[in-house]
């Protein structure tokens, strides 16, 4: 089991402490604050209600969390060292020199910081090499952006933090350089100091400072971020059109930045009011609730679009699926004498209602997810898709026996009742645990994708086919089974 | 018919075009560059892909749209002017003057200026009042942002105004004060005056700079903007805890802008050249169909949480709804005889598969709407599942009769096979036209929500299905319902 060693809990270290604990890590935890089980607790229990359904593929299971009363005691064999404390280079040196004591040399030292440069941190540090900065972003169990900035890190040090970054789900962008604040941070910073000026100067309320963003451009930077949005504004003419455009404007008063607003009491009256105006008949609790069904539900849209955040999703999906039942051909999934496993998921938060519940609809994508695994597995994948051929669904019936709540760990097994010809016959179990929650029944037609009528499949797909009839033929016919709609008394 | 004209084309003039003719106005232009038939022609085409499909409710016919050889005919007779020549005093000023000696007096004067305040435009003008900022955000027929910037214009222009966006799904956000490039802009120039900084100081490349944005903070931004994201971090110590925390960072370097980068042609070639690599393998138009379909599925996601940008598209539905037969209770619903209309709407484009077929999970996601739409109009709306009552699906079939295209017209009607006592069972058609695409056959229950078990419905209720039961009685069983699967030959 790999072990993750946080060191300072907080909003930060707690997202740190979640995203390897759901990614299977065994995670220790040295935070002096009493307060910091309870607080961590809180920060896992939106990660375990958002993060799993954020996957189309099952996540391991959970790491073992555990607190420990000192650093030495918690980063002992551990191989990722994140450090979360207070943003002060006197206690991250004190801190850092109390890690490396204790530490493996071969372990990576992360650091949370959103300011200080790798070159401060290291500075005299017992093995500076193996520090580099790991600047996360909030909520951390949910945003894959990691800020990996290693100047006077070790090759290799670099080369581990990397894959593990990856292999939990996060994106590291390295940087080379070093320079106050990274780069992400440099824009919000920019944003902040001018979005102060506009409070100040009673142009515009906090909320309609947010209106402007997430109305407008904030949509837009979600998926592409600035160059690629605007290289897009410039249409044809392309990037050099765009910046004659706009270079002029660089000389005009188009921002106050030119200056910093002072930093008063009545300026945070203004802008806390304000924000008690806009936001304060919610709470936090719910306010990060909402926060992270809004970015699962993004996240999970462009998902769709293999775009973005969404294309790292599915790299990880895939990742986690690479050397499972799961993944692969029908070679890799098991037992083909018993129903197949086709799909093992979290219901995602947004299959739910506002209760929590999956809605109706999303238990034929659950359903789709399992007919899209059978097609791999036999073969029937996006080459022979694109080389024409492809199964239509002509009909599905589907029962709903028991119901099944966001983060709910689901199954699907599946039977093949007819695979011969150009007709195939599903039917899907969906299960939590024991309890059966739907049946899946679907009958598809193999298509020529350019005549768009029925033909045969290919022969690898055909004696596919046959390998799972031969397998199955002695299974029962499944209740439920080529049952029609009727009233039940 | 309502008619606006749009006086300069181009992206934003096209964009304003695309979204007052899909709302059902008629459009009449003037744009004197040769091309502006065929480039509106495309901006048109992206927005007819992608606009209707964000609605979940029938859009208007499309309006006419005209071009015409002179200002004076193009607005002629319009209720709204949308002004978006080149961003020249000068030339805004010869504009305005123009269209103010032809147009109503009545008419909104909507200026596309990013930069110049109200007073400036307003300058000698016939009537200064009836001239106001209307800045949006390209795509303007996707993205609701409108800054109304109205120092100097008159109360009713504004008021009528204000109905006008609302009522083709545009969120005006008024600003009484003018500062240069209103609100949303000085944003969009603070941090691309730090991107500058960053690509020419070779801390990241452009493409770094855009993941910077878009797998962090971005994604945060689309949906609670920047105030309510910072009152979330700030946790329960709230928004005071949060500025205390970072208030110091004000007198830190972590912005370069107290400065401005030299606008040279070296830092043009860098920056295109980074572009050019990041983005090149794609052409503009294909990178503006992969930023719409972003754009419909984030904004779709937002729409299922009822937030931010998703939250207006569900007070827009609900306004195209409202007096039509998909508002309302039975009365709404027109002759009882015959199927009832339940859906009407367009495919959205995340719906669809990479080749623009409608998937088939999304058939139920249309059915779950039609079912849904039935619910309101017998009574078993929010309020009486609020009171414990609700109807839960137990078994759905669905046969799959033709195919559907991202931006088809769909429509539901649902006959009663059966409602009666706790039992209720529905056919829905799915056509196109006179197409037959799909049916869904749902047998429903009627549960308590307290004990999940099954029980009759309130009285109104029984009331209601009795009356579809008596008007429905002599309709014929419609051919596959009741029907089991099975192989056909």
């Amino acid at each position: 089991m790999n072990r993750a060693a946080i060191v300072g809990g907080g909003v930060i270290g707690g997202g740190w402490a979640a995203r390897f604990a759901l990614n299977g890590w065994d995670v220790r935890i040295y935070d002096p604050d009493p307060e910091a089980e309870r607080k961590i607790g809180e920060v896992l229990a939106n990660a375990r209600r958002s993060l799993p359904g954020l996957a189309d593929a099952p996540m391991p299971p959970e790491g073992a969390l555990s607190f420990h009363p000192s650093i030495a005691e918690a980063v002992s064999g551990a191989a990722w060292i994140q450090e979360s404390v207070p943003e002060r280079l006197d206690i991250k040196h004190l801190t850092l020199a109390e890690i490396q004591r204790a530490c493996d040399a071969s372990a990576v030292i992360g650091s949370s910081t959103s300011g200080f440069r790798p070159s401060q941190l290291q500075e005299g540090a017992l093995r500076p090499g193996q520090i580099m900065v790991a600047h996360p972003f909030n909520p951390v169990y949910l945003l894959p952006l990691i800020e990996l900035v290693t100047p006077g890190t070790d090759e290799a040090a670099v080369t581990r933090a990397t894959g593990i970054l990856e292999s939990i789900g996060m994106h590291p962008l390295r940087l080379r350089k070093e320079i106050d604040a990274h780069v992400a941070d440099r824009f919000l910073e920019a944003v902040w100091r001018e979005a102060l000026w506009l409070v100040k100067d009673g142009i515009a309320t906090t909320e309609e400072i947010d209106n402007a963003i997430r109305y407008g451009f904030g949509i837009r930077w979600a998926q592409m971020g600035l160059f690629e949005t605007y290289r897009v504004a410039g249409g044809e003419a392309g990037m050099k059109h765009f910046m004659a455009q706009f270079g002029p404007a660089l000389k005009w008063p188009w921002t106050r930045l030119m200056d910093v607003p002072e930093f008063t009491e009545d300026l945070v009256d203004l802008i806390a009011g304000q924000s008690d105006a806009q936001s304060g008949d919610r709470s936090i609790r719910e306010l990060e609730r909402i926060r992270d069904t809004n970015l699962v539900a993004m996240m999970r849209a462009l998902k769709g679009q293999d775009w973005g955040a969404g294309a790292l999703l599915r790299a990880q999906d895939a990742r986690m699926k690479s050397g499972t039942a799961l993944a692969g051909g029908l070679e890799a999934a098991g037992d083909l004498s018993q129903p197949i496993l086709t799909l093992a998921r979290a219901v995602p938060l947004d299959w739910t209602d506002y209760n929590g519940h999956m809605t109706e609809s999303r238990y034929l994508d659950a359903f789709a997810q399992a007919t899209d695994r059978f097609m791999e597995m036999i073969g029937c994948d996006s080459d022979y898709i694109a080389a024409g051929g492809s199964y239509f669904t002509a009909e599905t019936h589907i029962r709903h026996l028991d119901e099944a709540l966001a983060g709910h760990r689901i199954a699907v097994h599946t039977r093949m009742l007819l695979g011969a010809g150009k007709k195939l016959h599903l039917f899907h179990t969906m299960t939590r645990g024991e309890t059966v929650l739907a049946t899946g029944e679907h009958f598809l037609l193999h298509v020529d994708l350019e005549t768009r009528r029925p033909c045969a499949p290919s022969a690898p797909i055909e004696a596919a086919l046959a390998r799972i009839t031969a397998a199955q033929k002695d299974l029962p016919w499944p209740e439920g089974a080529g049952a029609a709609i009727r009233a039940p008394s």
